[in-house]
C-alpha cells in the first residue's frame, strides 16, 4: 500500500533540466519531466512517495539532501558533473546517512578521463549507468528491492 | 512470443561458480544457479532464450565468445577478476560485436583501487554493480530494452 | 547594420566584480563596468547586441547559459576560478552549442600549476590570456571576425 | 575594550550547520550556535566583534568574503569540503587580503586522501585541525595573538 | 603422527615444470619433482599430507584452489608469472579463506620492475624469497609452525 | 635444401582465428589459414619446417612454447592481447632461449594506450608491427636472415 | 608616425611556410606570405616596422633571435613544433629579454597531449591561440597596446 | 592541583636548538628555552610536569620516547626535518601508544613540497602549524583538554 | 615497368652517416653508403626510384620533407634520436600526408627507457625494429606492397 | 664442529628492543632477548659464533656493520622502520660485501603503502616477512644452508 | 712537453655566444672568448691543444663531435639548453666514445624543474656546476688529471 | 697569506670512513685520511685553515654544522647516503647560512636512480661529481675562488 515508507529522493545535478530538448542524440528525447513522472508511477505502485528535486548549484543540491535527507528511505541521485567534481555533496549523504543508488545517463566510462572518477560511488549501494532514461527506472528498482529486503 | 530472437548469453568469470557456498555474507546466499534460474525465466517471458556459461579459465570465455557471440542477440556478463586484467575477452567481444551490459554483484568502486578500473567498462551499453543477484536482473530487463527499441 | 545579429554573451566568473577596486597592481585600476561599457561599444557598432552576466555562484552562471545561449551567436568567458574546477560550466556550454572564446587577464600559464588546466579551453574556438582588460576586446573582435566568416 | 577593533569573521562550509545533530561520535555533539556562542564570547571578551556566516553554496562564501572581508582584522574559516576543491574562495581571499587561520574539526591527514591538500593552507597564517569544536576556539586565540602583536 | 591434519597444498605456476632441466644457474639444478619429494617428506614427518599441482594454465589454478582449498589446512604457493599479473587466483584463495605462504626460487626484489608487485602477499601469511629451492622448505616449516600454534 | 634446419614456431595468441571472417576491414580479409600457408610455403623453400600454433589460452602458449621451442630455430609470435598482459608467456620464452621476432597485423601505437606496451618486445630480435598479413612474411624473412648469419 | 620605434619581429617555426598550400581544412587557405602582408600593414600604421623570420631549424630561430631581438620592440612568435621542445629558443628569449606574444593558428589545446605544454607561456605576456591567420593580427595588436602602455 | 597526573612530553628535532639565535626574522626572537619555559609555567598551572627533549638525532629522540613515553600522559612533539623522513619516530610512538599533538613553527604548506607530507599527522590527535612559538602554546593547551574530557 | 612509380624517400636523422664506422658491433659493419646502394636496387627493380637523404639537422629534414614529400609516392624513415624529441618533423610528414614506414637498426624496446616513445609510430603505417641494416629492405618491401595494393 | 666459521651478525633497527613488551598482539610476546637466545642455539649448533646488535640510530648501524660486517660470515638484519629510509645502512653492506638475509616479523606488504619499499631487498640474499619471531629463525637456517654450499 | 696530446674539444651550445653581453648579474661579465681564452692558455701548459666550437644548432653540434671527436683526447661540454632535449647529441658521443666533463654555468639544480635532467650525465665522467666561467678551467682541469692517469 | 680567513669546514657522511680499505676500483685506493690532508695543504697555501668532520651520524652532522658553520667561511660537503634523504642536514646548513660545494666521488646520476635527487644541490654554490678524490680538490678550489671574489 502506497505512503506507508518514507520518501525516495530523485536528484538531478546541473545540466539535467536541460534533458530532451538538447542533444537528444546523445541524451534522449525524453524530458526530465517525462522521466521523472515514469519514475513516479513506478514508486508509487510500490508504496514509496518520491520528491524530486533538480538544481545546478552545488549548495541547493547539499540543502536539499540536509532537509529531506533525514526522514527519507533512499536516494536516487544523478549529480551529473558535480558527480566527479563535489566532496560537499558527498559530505551531505553521509551526513544524512541515507541510502542511495547512483545513476547515470550515458556510459560514464566511454567519455572523458574526468569523468571515470565519482565522489559518489564508493558510499552508494550501487552504480547504475548507461542505459539513457531507463537507468532512473533500474536504480529505483533496485533500491526499492534492497529496502524491502531490510 | 519466446524463441523468436536470437540467444542472450549470460557469462560468468572466475570463482562465481563459489557463489552461495562460501562468504555468503558477501555475495549473498543464492548459489549461481539459482540466480541464472531466476534470470532465464525473465528472460523466456520475454522470448530470448539464455545459454549460460561459466569458466575459471580466460581463453574458455574467449572461445565462447567467439563461438556463440556471432549470432547472439545480447550478453550480460560478470568477467569476475578478468574484469579487471584480460584484454583478451575484450577483443573477443569486439570482434564478435556483440551489444552487452557489464554486471557485478558487489560495488567494485569501494573495493581495493585495482578493481576500480575494467577493461569492459568503456566497449559495454553500460554498466550495473553492487545490487548482488539483482544485478543479472537489471542488467538482463536493462538488455532487453535496448534490444526491443533498436 | 547593428541589431540584425543575436546577442553575444559576455560572462565573468567570481571575484571579477573585485575589478579595479581590489590590487589594481595585478589586475589593473578599470572596473569590470568600464571594460564592459567599452566592449560593449565595440559590439555594438559590429552589430551584436551585448549581455553581460557575473556571479561568484557556478549554479548561476550555468543556468545563465542554459536560458541565454541558446539564441545568442557567440559568447566571451572569464570564467575565472570556475575554469579550472567546474565541469558544470563546461557541459552547459556543450548543452547550447555556443561558440565562444575564452579569454583571461592574467597569463595563467605563469601562475599556480593548478591554473595551468582549464576545463574550457578544449571546447573554445580559441584562448586569449595576458593582456588585461585588453583580453576582452580582442577576445570579442575575434569571436565577431569568425561569426562574420560562417 | 571590546569594540575598537575590526570585526572577525567566522565560515564555515558546507554541512558544518549539521554539527551536533548527526553523526555527534564523529563531530562531537555541540551545534555550531553551541561553538559559536563560545567563540564570540572569547572575541568580544578581546573586544573584537564577530561575524559568522554558515553557507552550503561555493558563490555565497566568495561573495561574503568580498562584502565582509574588506574591513574586517581577520578570519577564521573551516571550508568544509570546498576547502580541498574551491579555489574561488582562495582568490576571494587574495583579493580582499584578509589574514586568516584556517581550522578543521577532525583531522583532515587521518581521513580520505583528496581531503590532504587545501586550496587554503598555503596562504593562511597558519592551520589548525583535529580539536573538534576547541579548533575555533584555539584558531581564535592564535589569530587574535597574531593581530595584537602587529 | 602423520595424517591426522587436513591436507597442505603446494602449488606451482607456470613454468616452474621446467626447473632443473632449463637454466641451471639461475633456478638451480634440481628438478620440481626432486623439490616437492623433499618437501612431502618433511610434511610427511609433521603429520600433514601434501597435494602438489603445477600448472600452466590461470584457471586450472583456480579451480585447484576451489576443489582441494576448502579442507585443506594450508597452502605453499609460488604463482610464478601470476604472482604479479592474476586477480583471479588471489579470489580463488579468499574464497577458500586458506592460509598460505608465499614462496619464490629467486629474490623478485632484483629482477625486472614489474615482478616487485604481488597480487597475493597481502593476503599471505608471509613471504619468503629468493632462497631457490629452500624457500619452499622454509614456506613449509613455517607454515606448520603457524598451524601447531592455532 | 629444406629440412635440415630446426622447426620455425609460429605463434598466434587469442582473437587470431577469427581473421578474415571478422571485421575484415580492421584485419584484412585473408584468414589466418591462407595467411599461415603463405608463410609456409617461403620457410620450407628456405629449409625450415614451420609448426602453427593457435590457442586463445595463456597456459597452453606457455605449454607449446615449452614443448617446441626447446629444438626450435626461431619462432614468429603474435601474440595478441596476451602481448600486454602475459608475463607467463615471457617467461617461458627465456626459458626456452629461443630467438623470436615479435609481429603484429595492426600499427598498435595508434590504438589504445594499453597496447603501446609489450611485455615480449625487450626480449624480442625485432618488432615489426602495422603491415597486416604482410608482418608473418617480414617477419619470417628477417627471421631467416638472422639465423642464417650466425 | 612610423618608423620612429624599434622593430617588431614576427617569428614562425617549422612548417608554418607550407600554411596555405597544404592542408587548408585545419589551417586555413591565406599563405603565410598573404599573413605576414596584412600585418605587416598594421604595423606600418602604428609606426612599427616588422621584421619576419621563418626557419625551420632551431639553431637558426635562436641566432635570429639573438641578432636582431636586442634592438626590437617586441615580437610575436609562432614557434610551431618547437613550442612544446624548444629550451634554446626560451632562453635566447630570455637574453635578449624582448616583450613577446605567444600565437597559433590552431587552439592547442583541443589537438593531442604533447601540444598543451609550451616552453614559452610562462614567459610571454600572454598567448593567443586558435583564430587561425587572425591569431597574428589580435597578437600584434594587443602587443602594441602593451608597448604603448609603457 | 599540579602533580597529580603523567608527564607531558615535549620534544623538538634538529636545528630547534637554534631557535632565536639564528634567521629570527623566519622564526622568531625567542629562544628555545625561553618557549620552553612559558610553556612549562602553562602546563605546571594545570598539573602536569613537563619533560623537555631536544635532539638532532632521530635514534636518540627514539629512545627517548620509549623510556619516558610508557607512563606520559600526553606529548607535544615538532619533529622539524624529521617529520617529513622519519618512520622509525612514527614507530616508536605508535609502540607507547601516547596521545600527541604535532605543532610547526611555520606553516609547512606554503614552503618546498617535500614538507607538506608528514609521517606523524595520521596518527596524531591534531596538528597545530603556523603561529611560532604560540603553537607550542595552543598545542598544549589542545592536549590538555582533550586529556581533561577523557 | 621501373619509373613509372613517384618517389621513394629515405631518411636517415642524426649519427646515422657514422654507421659501418664506428660501433660496428652495435650497429653493424656495413656503411650507410652500402646499405642505402641495396635497398635502392631493391627499389628500382620495383619501379620505384630512391632519393636518399641524411642530416644531423632536425630543420633540413623538415625541409627535405617539406621539398620532396609532396610529389613523392612512400617514405622509409629511421630519424634516429629525433625519433623521440622531433614533433617537427611529425608535423612535416603530417603536412605532406606522405605514407611512410619507421625503421629502427636496433630494437629500441630494449634500450634505454627514453627511447621507447615515438613521436612517429601513430603516424607511421607500421613500425619495424631491430633488424640492422635488414630493416631497412623489410621497412622498403613492406611500403612497396601496401602502395601496390592501393 | 662450532666455532671455525666467522661470526653472523643479527641487526635489529629502531624499536625492536620493546618486542615483547608492548603490542603483543601484534608483534608476539616474545621478547628480544628471547628470540636472540633462540636463534644464538641454532647458530651455535651449526658452528657459527652470533654477534646481535640492536639500535635506534642509525649512524651506529651503519658503524657497526662496517666494524663487524668484514670478518663475518654473513647477517640476518631486520632494520625496522630504517628498511625503508636509510641509505646508509645499504651502502655499509654494500661496502663490507657481506651476504646477508633481510627478515620482518610481520608481513609489511599488507601495512601501510610507505613500507612495501625496501631499500635493502635488492642487494639480500632473500627475503623473510610475516612469521613473527620465527623469521629470524628461517632466516638463519636458509642462510647457513647458503654457506654450506658455497 | 705541449702538443703530444690529442685534442680536447670544447664545446658551447646554444645561446653561450651571448656571455658577458647580456644579463651579467646572472652569467657572469666575461664574454665567451675571454673565458675560453684563459682556458686555452691553461690547456696548452699540459700540452692539449684546444679546439673551441659555439653553436646555436643541435645539428652543428652533433656534427662537430663526429668530425674532431674520433681523434679528440676529451671534451669539455656545456650543451646549454641542448642538454634537457638532445638525445642526438648524446648519440654523437656515444658514437664517437670520447670522455667527457659535463659542465654548467649556473647551478642547474636550482633553477626550473626541467632543467634538472641533463642527457648527458649519465655518460660523463663527471659533472662541474655553478661556478660561473670557472666551471670550465675546473672542469679541463679535472678532465685533464683523469687523461693523465691513464 | 694563511690564516687570516675563517675556517673551511670539510664534511663527510657515512661510510666514507671507509675509503681506500674497501671497493677501490670503485672509490680508489687513497683513503679519506690521505685525501683529506692533500685538500688540507691547498687550503693551507690559500690561508684557510680546515676542520674535517666524519661521522655515520645524520644527527652528528647536523651538530657539527651548527658549532661550526656559524664562524666558518665555507664548506665541502659530500654527506654520503645522507645527499639523498636528509633534510635535517639541509637545514642546519640554512640556519647557519654558510656558502658551500656539493661533491661526490662517483657521477651520481650513472647511479641508482635514487641517488639523483639531492636535498642539497639546490642550496649550493655548485656541485662537483664524479673526479674521484680529485672532486674535492676541484670543490675547494672552486669554493675559495668563489670566496676571494666577494
Amino acid at each position: 500500500m502506497a505512503g506507508k515508507h518514507g520518501n525516495i529522493l530523485i536528484i538531478n545535478g546541473p545540466n539535467l533540466n536541460m534533458l530532451g530538448t538538447r542533444e537528444p542524440e546523445k541524451y534522449g528525447s525524453r524530458t526530465l519531466e517525462e522521466i521523472i513522472a515514469g519514475v513516479k508511477k513506478i514508486s508509487a505502485d510500490k508504496g514509496y512517495p518520491v520528491i524530486h528535486f533538480q538544481s545546478n548549484a552545488e549548495g541547493e543540491i547539499v540543502g536539499f539532501i540536509q532537509r529531506e535527507g533525514i526522514d527519507a528511505s533512499g536516494m536516487i541521485i544523478n549529480a551529473g558533473a558535480y558527480t566527479h567534481t563535489s566532496i560537499a555533496i558527498r559530505d551531505s549523504i553521509l551526513a544524512v546517512g541515507i541510502p542511495f543508488v547512483e545513476v547515470h545517463l550515458t556510459n560514464i566510462y566511454r567519455r572523458e578521463e574526468f569523468r571515470h572518477h565519482s565522489y559518489l560511488s564508493d558510499i552508494a549501494i550501487g552504480v547504475i549507468a548507461g542505459f539513457g532514461a531507463d537507468s532512473y527506472e533500474w536504480g529505483l528498482r533496485a533500491l526499492i528491492n534492497i529496502l524491502e529486503k531490510e
